[in-house]
């Protein structure tokens, strides 16, 4: 049956040899539990995923669709038997600058969308700290966020339209280049976010905005996570800055044991914080967060109103999870809550670390109440592999106990759709799938992720 | 059979009285087409809610949710034989300040919300133009957007949490007070702008933010609509304005008959901007517009950083519709196009309204391509009456055929159903009868509203 496959696709699109397959299986969760796909289909165009969408509902052949692969909760690990169905081939990129739109394919990686938009003034927002190596399909599969989603939200707010192939391999245009649009019901967010099993998204056009000034940044140290999250508290109060990280003693250790950006070892935590309000507004809101932090007790506090010095604190918070992956197998946790319960998430994260004696790294878009925890552990040490899953699955328990979430910006996955009844309850997964069978009645499109 | 539903709900819940469920029937679009329901049921809590649509889903009953009735499309008109479920006594407002959200039941005034919130210092941004009278259930019902959106977006932007009531009716919780939650599909968004078709609204939880400051305000005035708006093209590609308002000459003079504001009734039509950008930053935006202005052959422009004087000519846009009340009988256009369209739009909006000899005002959100022609006939004038029927329709097909849409924040309600599956297109309608049936497979919950 293959075969009827291969023939209806460009030559080449179709991949069977294990060897090159393999790099298809594993997202950057790396579980290891991913199947072995008969095939890898690398679609060029929107036609070859309905032809591929409408084989694998003929033959009953599950459909796993992937970006870039750099996704962080298994949505894109291969099915068994089933087909991946790769984008990375479909890379184009148009900016229309009147409408303030780009149109991109769904393989296009975020920074490539940026630099395109850049060269007329134009922004994309959603930065994701993978924003170098990911796809802009994969960004909408997971509705992912960024750094800059404190003041400019996560991608669906920068959706304005996508083509959408379904199970059927029927191929629907939601929305466009209109910024308001609320003509019929809101399918083109409810594909957002839906991790490749409602349909697979062959063209986005992304809202762009001006680009913006540069602006202030300001690092903060503090003795504790819990000072500095306290202290993001306080700065959430008053201001809106366009960028709130967070870095933990162990990450800012990593850091710099990967490539030495001058971060302060001894501290506890670390604040990075931006402002990007015009003019010298942005000077008054950074003295408003430094205000917040040496009133929350940090200790060093410093600020710049230059670019390339402000980028590098940046790029140190971006490169954590790399640097992590030097010291150990790394878990990935993507848990949220209501920005004032910070300061316990994190006090109940310490907790479990030390209750499953299991080392947890803590970065965190702070400003959002979307934190990071990292449970790193030898591999080797099947002890160690076995506290560190318990260990993540108390954080989840713990967010949920928190009136929070499993995942904030990464997806959920195969890796946590355990947990997702915990956090949604059984009326809501009930409706969740009733939506999943009536758009895919025969459940081929990613079966296994999300639920 | 109604006796069963009054028995069942607390005393005085069920209104049978036609002189008292009149005022139930039709919403602001004033279509005369709604029909007699069989009882109002005026909530007083989610359960009330829960036991009406229970009973309704028992005996076959359409049920039409109703928050302040200040709909333009007709989507809360009475059905004939129907229940009419009004959310009017549910208006309960709780601010939390820490988690920098509001938590708010279906009737409260967006007015109130906003009230509620300021008091702490505090923002809700959607602001239809009828704010002080509209409800946040009808907010959330149909997306609505309003002077700021062009900035700060749409209701959807803010709704971080719903209660639903379903249509058999479970109550789902969805979302919550977090900022950022990817987990599972984004059944939350789906229900925003769904019109009361899906489900009945209980709760929401609105994210607030920071209150901003007054900032500065330039009003503008040009010979023709046209170059008015070539001018917002203009002043689209280099700032992001947080208000950008277009009112033509018929609309001036209505303003002015109706309440004099001081506005050049000469002119052909008047921009209103308004920039809230932090510090001197606001004054440096207003000169980037009132160069855009100028450069576009505006007459008079007028700027002042004084928030009453700014004030006054906001609250002589926000007044249009009222104003042209006392003109005709109006029927109320939403269409919107991609920003750089906005000419031709305007230009085949006059061309539509010489060709069926119909006075066509326009007051329209500029900034986002958003407009409100609106259709202003002598109601005992049928002749006149059918003309701006075939009117209404064209300008939505123009609409359409600029790449844009029906509808950018009113809803499709009852007036602009037939023009959906234009837009749409038969696999997007398939998809969302799909989606409707899956929800609401007995179609009780507001049978002829959007499809």
């Amino acid at each position: 049956m293959l075969s009827r496959l291969i023939a209806a696709l460009p030559q080449g699109a179709v991949v069977t040899d294990p060897a090159a397959t393999e790099k298809y299986r594993e997202d950057f969760a790396r579980a290891g539990s991913a199947g072995r796909p008969q095939a890898v289909v690398r679609a060029t165009c929107a036609a070859d995923v309905q032809t591929t969408l409408r084989w694998a509902g003929e033959y009953g052949v599950p459909v796993v669709p992937r970006g870039a692969g750099t996704g962080l909760s298994g949505g894109s690990s291969a099915v068994e038997g089933g087909i991946t169905l790769s984008l990375d081939r479909m890379r184009g990129i148009e900016i229309d600058t009147e409408s303030q739109v780009a149109i991109v394919e769904p393989g296009a990686l975020n920074a490539a969308v940026k630099h395109a938009a850049a060269e007329h003034g134009l922004w994309y927002p959603p930065d994701p700290s993978s924003y170098e190596i990911c796809s802009i399909g994969g960004n909408v599969a997971t509705n992912a966020g960024g750094l800059c989603c404190v003041k400019y939200g996560v991608t669906s707010d920068y959706v304005l339209g996508l083509d959408v192939v379904l199970a059927d391999g029927t191929l629907v245009e939601l929305g466009g280049k209109r910024i308001k649009d609320v003509a019929g019901l809101s399918l083109l967010k409810l594909f957002v976010g839906s991790e490749g099993t409602l349909g697979v998204v062959t063209r986005a056009i992304l809202r762009l905005i001006p680009a913006q000034a540069a602006g202030a940044t300001l690092l903060a140290s503090f003795a504790t996570v819990m000072d500095a999250s306290r202290a993001v508290v306080a700065i959430r109060s008053r201001v809106r800055p366009s960028m709130l990280e967070l870095m933990d003693r162990t990450t800012i250790n990593a850091v710099e044991d990967w490539r030495p950006h001058g971060l302060d070892r001894g501290s506890g935590a670390l604040l990075v914080a931006q402002s990007d309000a015009p003019g010298t507004a942005c000077e008054g809101e950074i003295e408003t967060i430094r205000q917040c932090c040496v009133a929350g007790g940090a200790g060093e506090v410093f600020t710049t109103t230059d670019p390339a010095e402000g980028e590098l604190f940046v790029a140190a918070r971006r490169s954590a999870f790399v640097a992590l992956e030097a010291r150990g197998t790394l878990l990935f946790e993507d848990v949220g809550v209501p920005i004032p319960l910070l300061p316990e998430l994190v006090d109940g994260i310490t907790a479990i670390a030390r209750r499953h004696a299991i080392e947890i790294a803590l970065v965190a878009h702070a400003g959002d109440g979307n934190t990071h925890p990292v449970l790193i552990h030898d591999p080797a040490d099947r002890g160690a592999q076995a506290r560190a899953r318990a260990a993540f699955d108390d954080v989840m328990t713990l967010a949920i106990d928190l009136g929070g979430t499993i995942t904030g910006e990464h997806g959920v996955g195969r890796a946590k759709k355990g947990a997702l009844p915990r956090q949604l309850g059984p009326d809501v997964m009930a409706l969740t799938t009733r939506v999943k069978h009536a758009l895919d009645p025969a459940g081929i499109l990613n079966p296994g992720a999300i639920i």
